[in-house]
């Protein structure tokens, strides 16, 4: 049984749902399976909580009988004389609001609901949601579902679940959540099957009408039994709560490994600021995840291997941070896909120091290759005694953080035939005495998993992994994890900021009220002058000293450059004087509905990296904070940054670090190296006028913010806001 | 038995090593396995060819005995009385040439060597290997190895084969080439049990020292038994012969999948010219294999995926283009991660025709969901009718090109517990009277593939697919094969250039010759002329009318403003004047030891688009054509387009749609299409220069080329060559 810890915060316990006392089960028959009928799913769920040995009450509803499968069975769920903490319905959707609002009357706490045809179909359906969501909401009443599969707490013996449940069901420290009950049985009996990888949970969350994905994280972090936290979601229902808790699992060291569904989703587009084009709802989540120690994973069989390495205990006490892997195989060839894949995922390979060559020297005769990858060629198979002399030399070998062997445990060939064994009690025994982290892959993911293989190395803290791919990028994965809990203190979200006073007008704000507004938030930018006439703006343009640049105000303007309302490098009173009339002429022309508030008079910026700042409101995160380069690094290859505010001077960087433009900051072909920390200090700026307009902010771009030389800050030089 | 129809070109006939009429061993033993020591490597060959039914003359070679395993057997090769078509030598590696080299006076005419300590390891093994590669070249001995497990030619029934065949080997349709001993079995034995893909051959190359992966391509191009060609290759032989059997197997309709390992492999960095780090080896092996029509993979579960998809002869038939498709599952959360992968891939989900909603209406009454994905959802497990009738509907939906099905075939759990075998009868009744092609995927990649599933789904011609990435990516690379063998032939390679007539000296050539030779090969230049003073500079330029730039002229400088040798944009003599002093007076400053052959005046280029064309010797194909943008897009991501020459229009335009920046030169923002077609023109002169220039030219760029407006041609700014 396990023990919750709950913080005061404005979490909801879900334990009526996740560890019920008691459970009555609405749809359970005594009419059993038949020729045309599978079973009753009602059925089902009593079969499970009996063969698992559930220990509370299991109590059936159904009118027509007074008992079902030996429990006592009551005509509706007002008549059930004792306190029922769950109800599980098996019934017909058109059933569910009415019943579940019987049982809330009734005093039930919470629900599961197994049936579709809500939110997911059509106008129907939808209002069946909304009468959940209302009871969620409303009366603190907790639903998983509907559309599930159900829940399955292990240590409690608690299955309120659809699906027939294997017998060896393996009990573990791995906690599933998917919001697909099919993917969560078809995540669940491979992670068992195919990587001997035991649960504490299996939620299968479904539509999240009442509990949501988030809340089903909260419970899992502070439940004992779950170490390890393995996702497979569509959707969040409060993005926020996401941040929270995936911060709270890093502090609680519980790896919250998620793989995100629907990437590809067409993103919804902002409309008169360039930001809102410059990322989609996936670059956000990827910022969500990357500020709150998710460890994101890109395909089921990634989100199997993370799990497998992350809940692998002595491996993970034995893994001491760094990218230098060690690799052992039998194979030239899958020495060189390994280096291939390795080099993708970002991992080294490094050489073996001299004393590991000479001690293989000394311990395997005529033994002529000692690279990394070390390739025990065919001797390796002929000789019991050189596999456990190679992998010790990786093992003592001072160059290497963790320990790999290429191990065929998924030969779909006879047993006879087979060599993993060998290895496999080898390894075993070396990890005994290890000091440093082993982990096995095989060459070809797919087939058949020996478990005699399998078990053994697991229990010796060795986790399977199954191709090079999948396994360099989740040793990867370990290696940011790391680094992320090493600086999970020093990067701590920003401080929340204090919401704007003022009520702004809807619209284009006029840019003088920009250029203040940025200066407010400490967001440097170089001083404008609205002027009326071409004399007015030599004056001012003397004052300013020379090169200015000239540019229409409009609020009907968005894209001032496209007609014709911009002109740089001015270098003298006449050139002002032309550029003023040819700008009123232009814009004349091209924007005559425009209202024309006049010309801007600005001197030219000193040199440095174009970049653009900008805010779009994000449907799940609200506003969010975007950094670019100006051309086609964003135009073209959508390199863009994003962070969710509130930010700190930290994540700031961490942001800049993540741009694969971000070798220019530092100064390509000789150029100097830029204001790195002012850009920062920007997006700081920026994320707290993010936080602080909220709501009133539609959109913001800062276009180019020119980032000078080491030293010499950065200037915002046009930008546009948009309210409303 | 194969025939083979050999073209009267360079290739070596390998008959006597592919499929050999009589075989001899040499280190066979009548010893046979002991506690101690495995059975021989010769015993083992002589096992399996016996155990295969070969039907040619089985000999061994061995002075201790008259017979091993009812083999005649001789003290020698040269005392076997009749004539032996090929060795086998399973015998240490330091007999291995001397023993080679008396078969080859024997009259022998091939050989298969397993043993290692060849080339891969130190001096001794190279020696050894040298005498095996002049062997093969000086007297056309064929050599399999050394370094390998052999030839197992199934039809032909000679397996020359180091290593244990299983009993039910499945013959079919796919060659499988690999240069690792190790994953030729590891491959074949997935291939086999996972997917049920025959196989024709099992060639482990090794080190090459003899028959080359190419020969083998040609060898199995040829052979009638053979559709499909799958290799894992680390490094080519002969390079040029590659790209003449890939395009020969194109031509037979036969694909040639391959797997390159060594990608990541540090590329050689050229001296003098920029052009020489823009494209590591793994780039260029990319643009052969793009040239040529290989179906490049990179990893080996693609690499097995493919030859699943390739090799289905009635899904291959049925398959008329298209990227499409239409995906069939039983879980909402497979539909949304199927989408994912299909984005990635490059492959459309197109929504389903009204025709398609208003038949599934008809037959599936209350089925809310009718998207692509066409999520089935539990409906489709609890009643049989619902699977067939979606099926259908996306066989006959007009948008889709391929029906997908994701099918649980690998389902780790006891036989009681799968539904997979339902579906797949279902599969193979509509598949009898389908048109379209239709394959079938699961949802994880891994765990026990079932043949009562697997084998009749083969054999209605619907191949298994591991894992929506994997599917998804081998859909798209049948599109991509598709589409290159329906423009074959106007894809033609260009034609070959007439070696260039001078010797030219070495080192950096003079720019006026750089100009000369540019225009002698059709690549337009911007003029320029060589002054030795301010006044020549002056006049010079008022010839040529104003701006003008000045580049300083030194064959000891390669890049010239680096060493404040270049002043552009001079509007008028004054300028001219002042940058002729500045220049000379920098680059003496900067560049003291440089002699100065004077200063270049040359009038400003037009605005276009800048970019960078190279030519750089690669290790492998000699020179190669480089095409990139000027700026961060070339210098920091790499985005650089390789051709092989000669070149034709077609294939230059094709690299150019190969660049990530390919939008660029269709016109960004409002800016003109720039001159594609001049673009193309200009890479097709700089293959047939550097074809022509040959082994003379160590590198070249012209640095930059500007892409002027459609219809306004490119010019080439500036250039550099270097020579020997």
């Amino acid at each position: 049984m396990s023990v919750h810890l709950h913080d005061p915060g404005p979490w909801r316990d879900l334990s009526p749902l996740m560890n019920p006392r008691s459970v009555a089960i609405v749809g359970a028959s005594q009419r059993g399976a038949s020729a045309l009928n599978r079973e009753p799913r009602g059925n089902r769920v009593i079969q499970n909580l009996k063969s698992f040995g559930y220990q509370g009450q299991i109590l059936a509803v159904n009118p027509k009988y007074s008992e079902v499968m030996d429990c006592p069975c009551y005509p509706d769920i007002a008549a059930i004389p004792e306190p029922v903490d769950c109800v599980v319905l098996a019934v017909p959707n058109r059933h569910v609001p009415d019943l579940l609002e019987s049982a809330a009357d009734a005093g039930v706490r919470a629900a599961v609901v197994f049936s579709a045809g809500f939110a997911e179909t059509g106008a129907d359906g939808k209002e069946r949601q909304a009468r959940l969501e209302s009871l969620s909401n409303a009366r603190g009443f907790l639903i998983c579902g509907p559309n599930c599969y159900g829940i399955l707490n292990v240590f409690a013996k608690a299955p309120l679940f659809a699906s027939t449940i294997p017998a060896g069901f393996l009990p573990g420290p791995v906690a599933l959540v998917s919001q697909s009950g099919g993917l969560s049985t078809t995540i669940a009996n491979a992670l068992m099957l195919n990587r001997c990888v035991g649960l504490s949970h299996i939620v299968s969350c479904g539509n999240q009408a009442g509990a949501t994905v988030e809340e089903y994280f909260n419970y899992l972090v502070e439940d004992e039994n779950t170490r390890v936290i393995a996702a497979f979601v569509e959707g969040f229902k409060q993005p926020h709560k996401l941040l929270e808790v995936a911060r709270k699992a890093a502090a609680h060291n519980k790896p919250l490994i998620i793989l995100k569904g629907g990437r590809s989703e067409v993103s919804q587009r902002a409309a008169a600021t360039h930001s809102g084009s410059l990322a989609g709802a996936a670059e956000v989540i990827d910022a969500a995840f990357r500020q709150s120690g998710v460890v994101s994973v890109r395909s089921l069989n990634e989100l199997m291997d993370a799990a497998s390495v992350f809940s692998c205990d002595s491996f993970i006490q034995r893994y001491d941070g760094g990218r230098r892997i060690g690799v052992l195989s039998g194979s030239g060839g899958e020495c060189t896909l390994v280096s291939d894949a390795a080099a993708n995922a970002g991992l080294e390979v490094p050489p073996l120091t001299e004393t590991t060559k000479t001690q293989l020297q000394e311990a395997v005769a005529d033994f002529g290759n000692m690279n990394n990858p070390l390739d025990g060629t065919g001797a390796m198979y002929d000789d019991e005694k050189i596999f456990p002399r190679l992998l010790q030399a990786l093992i003592d070998d001072a160059h290497i953080d963790v320990v790999t062997v290429n191990l065929e445990a998924n030969d779909p060939r006879p047993k006879e035939l087979k060599s993993g064994n060998r290895f496999a009690a080898a390894m075993k025994k070396a990890a005994a005495s290890s000091q440093k982290p082993i982990a096995c892959f095989s060459s070809i993911v797919g087939g058949p998993v020996d478990a005699e293989i399998l078990a053994p190395l697991r229990e010796a803290g060795i986790p399977l992994m199954e191709g090079a791919e999948c396994a360099t990028t989740v040793l990867r994965n370990l290696a940011e994890y790391y680094e992320f809990q090493k600086n999970r203190h020093a990067n701590a979200t920003g401080e929340a900021a204090v919401p704007y006073a003022k009520k702004l007008t809807s619209g284009i704000m006029p840019v003088e009220t920009v250029f203040r507004l940025l200066e407010e938030f400490a967001i440097p930018v170089i001083p404008i002058v609205l002027v009326h006439s071409a004399e007015e703006a030599v004056a001012c343009a003397e004052r300013m000293s020379f090169p200015v640049a000239l540019k229409i105000e409009s609020s009907g303007i968005a894209h001032k450059s496209d007609v014709g309302g911009v002109a740089l490098n001015l270098a003298d009173g006449g050139d002002v004087r032309n550029a003023y009339a040819r700008i009123l002429n232009e814009t004349g022309r091209r924007a005559p509905d425009a209202k024309i508030d006049g010309v801007v008079v600005q001197r030219m910026a000193g040199t440095g990296v174009e970049m653009i700042l900008g805010v779009k409101r994000d449907p799940l995160f609200g506003p969010v904070v975007l950094c670019g380069f100006g051309g086609i690094l964003v135009e073209l290859l959508r390199d863009t940054a994003v962070g969710i505010p509130p930010l700190s001077r930290e994540q700031a960087q961490d942001m800049l670090r993540g741009l694969r433009g971000f070798p220019i900051l530092g100064g390509l072909r000789g150029k100097p190296p830029a204001a790195i920390d002012a850009l920062g200090d920007a997006i700081v700026g920026l994320s707290r006028l993010a936080s602080s307009l909220g709501e009133q902010l539609a959109g913001l771009d800062i276009n180019p913010l020119i980032v000078l030389p080491k030293g010499k800050g950065v200037v915002a030089v046009d930008a546009l806001v948009q309210i409303g």
